[in-house]
């Protein structure tokens, strides 16, 4: 038996998310349907974690037990021709028998990108967040470095988070300029469920100045009578790696 | 009589390209539609130059006479309003009388996105075209350099192209690496139809080395005996900029 890792991209425009859902195609099925076209039998990916609907992803990783001795080539290149334009695979590896996507990752990073433009942009639609007002980024910078350390994110959840714990590591926050781009990159042990957009949400509410950047240690202290946080829409957020 | 100056950003993967066709939907249809909505008569714009279909742009400029006393801000988020998503106003301006977009252009600025990458990306699939090979960024450069100047450039300009001269001015040919994308950025005084794809078709190839970067040189010349330009595919364009 081998175990392959996948290290996969894809525009989550039109898809329900990672996981196989009732109520649309998600990516996940995707994978296993192309790897049930290369193989002639259905297989079972395990990922890292799971994206939302809309959410992007440069660098998700899973894996999958396969008794077919197969080169790399063929689990890259074969199944990409298997795959939709939406999704590819960048890289597949030979991983250890006790190798797991998601037990085994040590870290994830996100990316959030924010439009600043008080019109919409057509070619940055599927990959941005469009934030009319001008944001400060002191104070925004201010509130991100707040959320780094280990902390109880139980404010930075949505319901249907099955997380048992809430308390997570954010290793750093960066703010990156690029033209009316602002992308804000977010590295952590891990993530709970919207927990990124929620705190790209909270940062851009305090670079808006409608809420002081001490309100994020208010949240990370589960204070209920602060205002909770914001969820970012889905389209600006994208899992850019896992490492292990 | 007011003539007015819009500045237009649009997603091309899904249009015919900016001039009105036959054969399906243009950017220009679609503006002129949005106008028709807005004004509720028809009316005529006219751009800076064409797109081909696929082709992307960031800052297209076209104008437009109106008896109408509308406000700036009616011209670009009232526009916007009746655009479809893939196409928007960036800025509307009120222009002299003599103005014309296409007669006062003094330049044009276009950029063309190579991915470098033995996959295909989901992400970037729209807005570049994939190089598989390893690219020698000085015999590019080298070859870049060649075009910079007032040439003949009879030989980067495909069949059905109405420009009754083929001289023109390339004032700067510029790469700019972004991880795995390669930037072309090309002004020059006005281009040929396919002018741009073909510049950077031939670029390509002398990176790729099939063709040493004299070539370049030797087609400025009309020189029969040099195998002719290569095409570089159509989502890899964006106009940046038109300038008056």
């Amino acid at each position: 038996m081998a175990r392959i890792k996948l290290t996969i991209e894809y525009d989550g425009t039109d898809y329900v998310g990672w996981q196989v859902q009732p109520n649309g195609v998600s990516v996940q099925q995707q994978v296993e349907s192309a790897l049930q076209q290369l193989l002639g039998s259905p297989v079972r990916v395990h990922s890292s974690g799971r994206t939302d609907a809309g959410v992007h992803a440069l660098g998700m990783v899973c894996h999958l037990d396969t008794q077919r001795d197969l080169p790399l080539s063929a689990w890259r290149d074969g199944l990409n021709r298997f795959l939709p334009i939406a999704i590819a695979v960048r890289q597949a590896e030979f991983a250890a028998d006790d190798f797991h996507a998601r037990y085994s990752a040590k870290g994830k990073r996100y990316r959030y990108t924010l439009l600043r433009d008080d019109v919409r942009s057509p070619l940055q639609r599927r990959t941005s967040w469009q934030v009319r007002q001008s944001l400060d980024l002191q104070l925004m910078t201010l509130a991100a470095q707040t959320f780094v350390g280990v902390h109880d994110f139980a404010a930075f959840r949505t319901s249907g988070c099955a997380a048992e714990t809430t308390q997570r590591e954010v290793f750093a926050v960066e703010m990156i300029e690029e033209g009316r781009l602002l992308h804000i990159d977010i590295s952590g042990s891990g993530f709970l469920k919207n927990m990124v957009r929620m705190m790209v949400g909270t940062l851009v509410e305090v670079g808006r100045g409608k809420r002081p950047p001490e309100d994020v240690a208010k949240l990370l202290k589960n204070d209920r009578q602060i205002k909770p946080a914001l969820t970012a829409p889905a389209q600006g957020l994208c899992l850019l790696e896992v490492w292990y």
